[in-house]
C-alpha cells in the first residue's frame, strides 16, 4: 500500500498504526518526505547502546528504508532514515520518535513470511528469529 | 520493471517517459548508478519553496527512492536522491532535472491504486488527495 | 524474501550465497542495519576506474539498495550504501567486499526479467544487455 502520513504526525508511530489497523505483521517500509525535526540513533556495537542525536530543524528524507516484524505480540517498525539539509549535507541513522512529518508518501509490502524479533545475545539487539 | 537508463539521459526524463509509453500512472521506484552532474532541492518549510543546489562534478548515486502518481493528468515522478563524491561524502535531496546519467539501473513497481496529486495548502506542496 | 544475515558475514558474500542457493537470478535488494567495518567504491569516470574507501570502524547501514543479475552466468550482487557515524555523518558508495556485518536485515524480490551483464565501452562498466 502507498499512503502518505499525516501533517504533524510522528513517523514511527504512523506507519505503526496502518499497520495494527490493517493488521500487517510482517513487510517492507520505504518511505521519502520532508521532516520538521527527528530523532535518529547509532548503536554503539561494544556498549550495546543507542545513542540518540536530536535534529531540530527541516529536513528532506532523502531516504527511508525499513521493515516491520513482530516484537513483544504486536508489529513493530524498524527503520533507518537519511535527512538532508539545506545545503544537500546528509545526516542518517536508526529512526526514533519523535520525528515529526511536513510531508510523507510510505509504502508497505506485506510479507507472508513470519518474522519475530528475540533478544541477541552477541549483538544486544531484538533480531529475527532463524 | 527492471531496466537502465540511457548514458546522458536525464533521470527524472526518462523514468517518466517510460511510465508514459507503458501507462504506470502509480508506483515505487528505485535508482542506482553514477551521475556526471546533478541537481538537488531542499524545501524550505516556512518560505514554502525549494531551493535548487547544482552538483557539477560525477557522483555515485547511493539511494535514489520515489514514487508515481497523477499531477496534471499525467504520470508524474516525485524522487529523492543521495551522492557520494570522491571520497564518499554524500549529499542529497529533491531529485530535480537536469540530473545526467553515466549510468543507472532503475526499478518500477506498478501499484493499483490511484494517487492523484491536489495542491496541499498547509504544506505548499502537491500531495495526494486523501 | 526478508532474512537476516549472520554476524560477522560479509554483505555482498551473503547475500550472493542466498541467491545462489534459493536460484535467484534477477531482481531487487534492500538492506539496513549495522557494520563493523566496510569497503565503498566510487567510480572515476574518466580513468573507467574504482577507487576504494575502507571504514574501519563500526557504523549504521543507513540504506542499502541494490539489485541482482546474471555475470559471468551467475548471479551477481550490485548494490550501494550509506553509512552513519556516531554523529549521524553519511559516508556511501558501490557496496565492496569486505563488509563486515555486525547485525542486517535483507530483502530479495525476484524479477521474472532475465538481466544479463556484458561490458559497455562507453563506461568501462559491465551494464545490463539492452
Amino acid at each position: 500500500m502507498i499512503f502518505r502520513l499525516d501533517y504533524n504526525s510522528d513517523i514511527a508511530e504512523s506507519i505503526s498504526a496502518v499497520c495494527r489497523s490493517k493488521k500487517i505483521n510482517s513487510g517492507i517500509v520505504y518511505f521519502i518526505g520532508a521532516v520538521k525535526n527527528a530523532t535518529i540513533g547509532y548503536y554503539n556495537q561494544s556498549k550495546k547502546k543507542y545513542k540518540k542525536i536530536k535534529i531540530n530543524k527541516p529536513m528532506e528524507i532523502v531516504s527511508g528504508i525499513g521493515n516491520i516484524s513482530i516484537k513483544d505480540k504486536r508489529p513493530f517498525l524498524h527503520a533507518h532514515i537519511s535527512l538532508s539539509d539545506e545545503r544537500g549535507r546528509v545526516t542518517g541513522g536508526h529512526l526514533y520518535s519523535p520525528t515529526t512529518v511536513f510531508a510523507c508518501e510510505a509504502v508497505i509490502i506485506k510479507s507472508r513470511k513470519q518474522l519475530v524479533r528475540v533478544y541477541d545475545d552477541k549483538t544486544g539487539l531484538f533480531l529475527w528469529r532463524k
